[in-house]
């Protein structure tokens, strides 16, 4: 063995950091597809298990094509388009690596385990937008919805503030993603549900003609709440692996009123969960009477979206205040839009959206007048293009090849319909409900 | 970047171990749901998740405000009592970090991974609680339990060892929690159960008058053997990290008979579940004729509780030899409490109370009688403060706001009673049983 | 604390990483549990995961035993047998660790760890042969022939190899397994099947005699795709893991036309799943008209299979190719099997055998004639000695004690049969299908 230095070990020591942490990243799509699928109805699960295999697939292959390069350009600093270097990855397409292509491109790990980390992430976008459409969607139309919102949407904003876009020169400030990633999955959601509407049986009329939202239960409470406790593991990674380092105590480019490492990130991710059960578990009891199990499973994800702005900057306390308020919020989101008429089937405009601004805007709340105002500038940039975008790909797909199957298709389930095949062969189960 | 020692990087791989181990603990939690759903009956899998869930927000949180200040007061060696520091974490409440607050409190890692890593051992003992107690306990009582349970009885035994109290000072070992944590669970388990009595139709009267036990079904092995395997691949981060470090080859503070380190851990840990399976399969097949899987899970599960004590200090042979004699156990321990009368749906009190015994007095046994002394007081203390404290709180809460649901909620499923929802919406399954 | 050198810190980062890599390798084993049952009946469920969970304690437990003495002699360079040093591990078993037996055998770990990383490997190998067999083999005849198959054979494919036998002396390339492991066990699960022959009902006549396949649907598809996510989980220990350091960018030992390196290792594990995912789904929706969840989850293994043999030396493009191509074979392998009257319940061939091969030779596709030549030779080799030796197992039991059970089991059910319980205890399902 050569000598070695200090330098070299720690070199070696962040990289496998961060890759450890993509692996635990990896796992919260298994945990998106649990979730998902257990909060649905059993005639539909094939679809929506396959629809989260695909995205994963996609996810990867287009973030290596397109997504890594347009995301990080490298030499466009504050700028609101990254175009430029479109395509600055084909490198990656050579038979054998490129010159030079292992040296490392920061200070910290390779630019393989950058651009495994960051391919980890991108999926989840779309991943989002799944839950909120699931059981009446067309396949087709969702595939090639999420390609264009992974490939080309997500990476825009990404650049924004990771790739040292205007968001960042603003002095927006988003750890790990609450606006990011959280919130661009979150605006996909929503616009998928106003294209594509409720599902059927999801609201009815009632006798005086007042229209009532019927709940649709969830066929698998154990495979939504593996969803959850996966979910939560993997986001240790999600924010722990953000620190992009496997700095103990953090130090030089975290915001002046705090600070990161992968300790504080780890204390806080954990209380901010912890803290969203206990917000969604109290706020639900005392709105029914008794703990309903599916707002608690989403009171977790509540803390664990809204702390992911701020992770490396909140203390412990302020952690379970931000997550606390996130699990009570998304209680209050997720009754106030069923009420409204969008048909939401796992929450996921109440979670990801909803507590991904509450996060966000915490990390102003928590600290000064100009940072909030910067916090609110990113919200709004995000939303500003990620819900039209959003909203005209859907609009696009349903005037072209259309986006909803059939009534029959649905009532019979997707299962059927998409895949000529059930979920749960030699079980019986009530596909009308 | 600035110069950077050896030492250095030392600590950051040290820190980054303990947190990683303290993600790979958080799954065991889910672990704990998944047995006890699976080995429980379908009507009653929503109240079983809402117990798991809520019970690692209750040890997070409590243990934030209490338990982490009570376990470790710092300045009480040898005692007793540790309730002079009672609070001492509760500069973790402001909103800003407190000054210092990251610098490190032992050589290895930070004060902040120290608490993660702790506080995710915190809602173990209740987990473990919460299977035997399940398919009657109503759930308000069993939080208030389980809160009373983490918050004061837990820290306190943990204080007596791993806080330098008495029971450390005694030469008691207990490396990661044989005792401390599985056996302080399974006392709680054994008094729920005394003052709950056994399920409806769990005890049948003969033609002859004599009661006889009846097997009462669990509703899904999948979901039970997700939860062996989530239980032992968390348990490389419960024995591991223990370690505290990533020393590979131990070395000092081990006892003198043995030595740590990571990878001796690893092995050890690893061999103790497969020859507890090993165990368990042999006795069950000689028992019943065919292997029970239930008992193969259980057997997994009794290696790791047992190797728990010694996981630093067995060699691979005798580790081998500790879990096939504690998969054994579980197989005789279970069919003896099931005659005896007293009804542990998943087998909790033989996994973590009887090999967790087995496991701290196998310590002594491979040692000296000097040790095997020391291992017994640990064992008694344990006993003598958990099993009355436990029967207490349970006696306490029967004679007040109850502790059993109605007869007519047990047999329709806590699912209705106490959550108004089903695990799985859809299907048709028997609630008689 | 003592002075620390950078050796040292490097020494602890590599030993831990092996130790992570081996427990991301133990969740494999839960993965295949998981899409082995849930491409199966339900009626079958309990002895698919009885038998997983022997088989990973026959594994740990023989290896312990013989396996690693045979796999890795130290003193036979180039040879054939490994016998000489057959039960050098027999160390391992005093009460006491041995002297000096926590000192590093290898540069990069301690011998412990390179123990627990290897044992971990080696229930694979009858692991997959588990899936071919499934829901016709005596759980008796099952164990003993995993016993043998993973104690004497498997170590001997693998001390061709990694211990330095003859395969490695001609120069045959595999990193990680493609062939020393998958299709090791690929070649058993195909003289099973030989054996075996078809379930029941699996083949039926036309009107007009001819003998056509017909599906048999698996029960949960929860349950197979979370296998699925599992053991792509696990693979990035399996094949970051076989870099046997935290090398962050490779260097000496690997391939002249290559690197190794974990970060380039995890980035073409990545992608080649994805790969295969997106080869096996295009392959499926041409073939059926839609995209079937089966194929999508097997196609995701197939890339992951067929990277394995070169995770340390392909480029990104590479990976991505080559796990698209196994992505379509695994669809055609899996229709051709089937139509050829080989009933391979789970795609167990078709997934370890065929996309192994794939692999190992794809190696020499992109290298070479001479790697080429040689990575057949590697090939053939382990088919000569893997098959017959199968074949002969099985045959040996089938004359003996019998390995299909009874007509009326089998339709039964085996979880009646073989152990008397039930996986699914309240719930409805039919035995008919």
């Amino acid at each position: 063995m050569t000598e070695v230095s200090a330098e070299d070990v720690l070199f070696a020591l962040n990289n496998l950091w961060v890759l450890i942490a993509a692996a635990l990243v990896f796992v919260m799509h298994l945990g998106f597809a649990c979730i998902e699928s257990g909060l649905t109805r059993a005639k539909n699960t094939v679809n929506i298990l396959a629809k989260n295999v695909a995205i994963v697939s996609i996810g990867m292959l287009t973030y290596a094509v397109i997504g890594f390069g347009l995301m990080y350009p490298g030499a466009n600093e504050g700028a609101f388009l990254p175009f430029s270097s479109l395509g600055g990855l084909i490198g990656l397409f050579g038979v054998s690596p490129p010159e030079g292509g292992m040296t490392s491109a920061y200070a910290d790990y390779t630019y393989w385990s950058d651009f495994v980390f960051q391919a980890m992430f991108a999926a989840t976008a779309a991943t989002i937008v799944s839950g909120a459409v699931a059981e009446r969607i067309k396949i087709g139309s969702f595939l090639v919805f999420s390609t264009l919102y992974v490939m080309v949407i997500y990476p825009i904003v990404g650049f924004w503030k990771w790739g040292e876009g205007f968001l960042d020169a603003l002095g927006f400030y988003d750890f790990a993603g609450s606006t990011i990633v959280h919130s661009v999955g979150g605006w996909g959601a929503l616009a998928g549900i106003l294209v594509l509407g409720p599902r059927i049986g999801k609201y009815v009329r009632t006798a005086d003609g007042k229209r009532v939202a019927r709940p649709i239960m969830g066929h698998s409470m154990p495979l939504a709440a593996i969803g959850m406790f996966l979910l939560w593991f993997g986001w240790f990674g999600f924010n722990g692996g953000s620190v992009l380092s496997a700095a103990p105590t953090g130090g030089e480019g975290a915001l002046d009123y705090g600070f990161g490492g992968v300790s504080l990130v780890f204390m806080t991710t954990m209380l901010g969960a912890a803290a969203g059960i206990a917000g969604a578990t109290a706020a639900s009891w005392l709105q029914d009477g008794k703990p309903d199990l599916s707002m608690m499973l989403n009171g977790a994800l509540a803390g664990l979206v809204a702390i992911t702005a701020g992770a490396d900057s909140f203390s412990a306390g302020s952690a379970i205040l931000v997550g606390l308020i996130g699990g009570v919020i998304v209680v209050v989101s997720v009754i106030l839009l069923d009420r409204g008429g969008l048909d939401d089937p796992v929450g996921a405009v109440s979670v990801h959206l909803v507590c991904g601004i509450w996060g966000t805007l915490a990390v102003g709340l928590f600290s000064d007048a100009a940072t909030l105002g910067a916090q609110l500038s990113g919200v709004l940039a995000t939303a500003a293009l990620c819900f039209p975008a959003a909203l005209a790909l859907f609009a696009g797909l349903k005037a072209t090849v259309g986006i909803r199957v059939s009534r029959q298709e649905e009532l019979m389930g997707l299962d059927i319909g998409e895949h000529a095949m059930e979920a749960y062969s030699g079980f019986q189960f009530f596909t009308t409900q």
